[in-house]
């Protein structure tokens, strides 16, 4: 733990925020994910400090990022999810949604409150949209040490939640155990609207709307994604990636996916490629950290965010070299290293 | 241009090397590659000097990649695809091949040399084995600045080859216009071995070795794979992904996988998807140069190197959260940044 400047207006102490989160006071919890998400130079040294002391308690929870493009069902099934883990499996579970439409108006605050009607009102349930804000590799600002927040709050299971459309994916995937990308059934084209490469990252695909007349249409697509699939290599985890099919109206198929994740856990633990995935993702949040920090010391100045967008400007046309570029500008962030 | 210190024993001046590459003098341009390959801080401000002097030559190439796992026939094919592109198209090619497994010993510059036979005595081709030395976001160090010098030494054609295990092609994507993968004909598991991820970058899919007794096996693993294909999503460029097949044997299919990349050409420049792909792979450029600076500072340093290691094993333990972490690098690394 460090010293750090007075807070800003509204924030609670660090204490204050330890005490709510470790006593699982929810509204404490919201604020502090707030404070993480938060831009300002002035809440820095809180949320760090409030990172480092919650470290210990975390990282015990099943980590898992649900995704699919808007239409298919992401809130009906996180909902139906949700209340499996909670109610038959007995677990506390968050939910953290990521919306990159939201970044302004925070629409999606209001929408997911009232999509997520039944989860909103279970006690043991943590929903949090979030806007995706700045976004640096596709990660959202303080995803990662949000989820630290929930997991020393006493969260069993995370979940985040992105749109599918590609821009947060690859981050998302670099900061979860377990990866489901929700599909529709069509034509055989269930892929078409899922950007490319969101598919290799999933450990599970889920059709959903298995019920009434679309049933004839998902044991086609069934078939047909488990054939693609078969052709393709086994992930890093060796891990054969299966397809599921749920139902909002009737209920079946949730159990399965939490059984699948469940063995999914269980066996990526045997074979030691669990652990070794967080180590991987350890060391990204670092990488990314180092960046943000050289990111955040260019946006702060006027002067240096204008002098990168030209610098970038003139690589894009070939005026400038890359490397001669980046020389030029990290010599004006750090003006006082000599070389 | 900008002054530079004194060049290291056995290099060039900045006149003799622009010189030498502008009048086509490819023992010239491989001790310029070597030059961009350098991690020795008194070769970079002439290496920069070099590759901004000759930026305004470069751009007009046409820049493919070729990947597969060994044994697939990669040296075979991108001989063939050379003498075509020289003998028949009529253009100059420059190949450079990547290899990670030849870090220490080099031992693949022999081994290309003798592989690609004919290639070698061409006078219109040019080939550079390159170890791929310590590369950052998987890409191998000082790639893109011998692409510069290879386009203003007057190659039409850039060819990058990577063994396909899947360490560098995201970076190498990042690099070139047109992404081919070879794959072998197998009982339907032709991507069984090729690294996730890599075949959603591919813009065509070549199954080599299409002669004798391999013919049916080829035919089949076409079909497979153009249903694979079918159920995935279009790539950004709104190309339909090729099925191809080459004989090495025949010399059959090699005309055309080189009308098809001419094709994709002519589709994306009308499109504008090629003049926006290469503007987003400039800018991938420059936040890779401003990244490289970074951890060449740190790099040098001993102790620098011992702290991010020291820093990086922390946060894999929990001991410490990743923007405490960078914080402290960051201010060891520029201790004269006042906040």
């Amino acid at each position: 733990m460090q010293s750090h400047p007075p807070a800003a207006p509204g924030r609670l102490t660090l204490a204050e925020y330890i005490h709510g989160i470790r006593s699982g006071n929810t509204p404490v919890l919201s604020r502090a994910i707030t404070l993480m998400e938060s831009q300002r130079p002035t809440d820095q040294a809180l949320a760090e400090a409030l990172v480092e002391a919650l470290l210990p308690f975390s990282g015990h929870a099943f980590r898992l990022a649900i995704t699919g493009v808007p239409g298919v069902g992401k809130s009906t099934f996180i909902e139906a999810l949700g209340q499996h883990v909670t109610n038959v499996a007995g677990k506390k579970i968050a939910v953290l949604t990521i919306d990159p439409s939201s970044q302004r108006t925070h629409g999606s605050i209001l929408g997911d409150k009232t999509r997520m009607d039944t989860l909103t009102r279970n006690p043991r349930a943590f929903i949090r949209p979030s806007a995706s804000g700045e976004a640096l590799n596709g990660v959202a600002h303080g995803t990662r040490e949000a989820m630290v927040l929930c997991e020393a709050a006493g969260y069993e299971v995370i979940v985040i939640e992105t749109v599918g459309i590609g821009q947060l994916e690859a981050g998302v995937r670099s900061m979860v155990d377990f990866f489901i990308l929700l599909l529709l059934a069509g034509a055989g084209d269930e892929l078409q609207g899922i950007k490319k490469g969101i598919l290799e990252m999933a450990d599970a695909l889920v059709l959903t709307k298995a019920d009434g007349d679309n049933l004839s249409r998902i044991r086609q697509a069934k078939t047909d994604l488990l054939h693609a699939l078969h052709l393709f290599p086994l992930p890093d985890s060796g891990w054969k990636v299966p397809v599921l099919t749920t139902s909002a109206l009737t209920g079946e198929g949730i159990a399965d996916v939490w059984q699948q994740a469940e063995h999914y856990r269980a066996h990526t633990q045997r074979s030691g490629f669990f652990d070794l995935q967080r180590e991987h993702q350890a060391e990204a949040w670092f990488a990314e950290a180092v960046q943000r920090l050289i990111y955040e010391q260019i946006n702060r100045s006027a002067n240096l965010k204008q002098q990168q967008e030209q610098m970038n400007a003139l690589v894009k046309s070939k005026k400038l070299s890359a490397p001669s570029a980046a020389r030029q500008l990290m010599k004006n962030v750090y003006p006082h290293d000599r070389e």
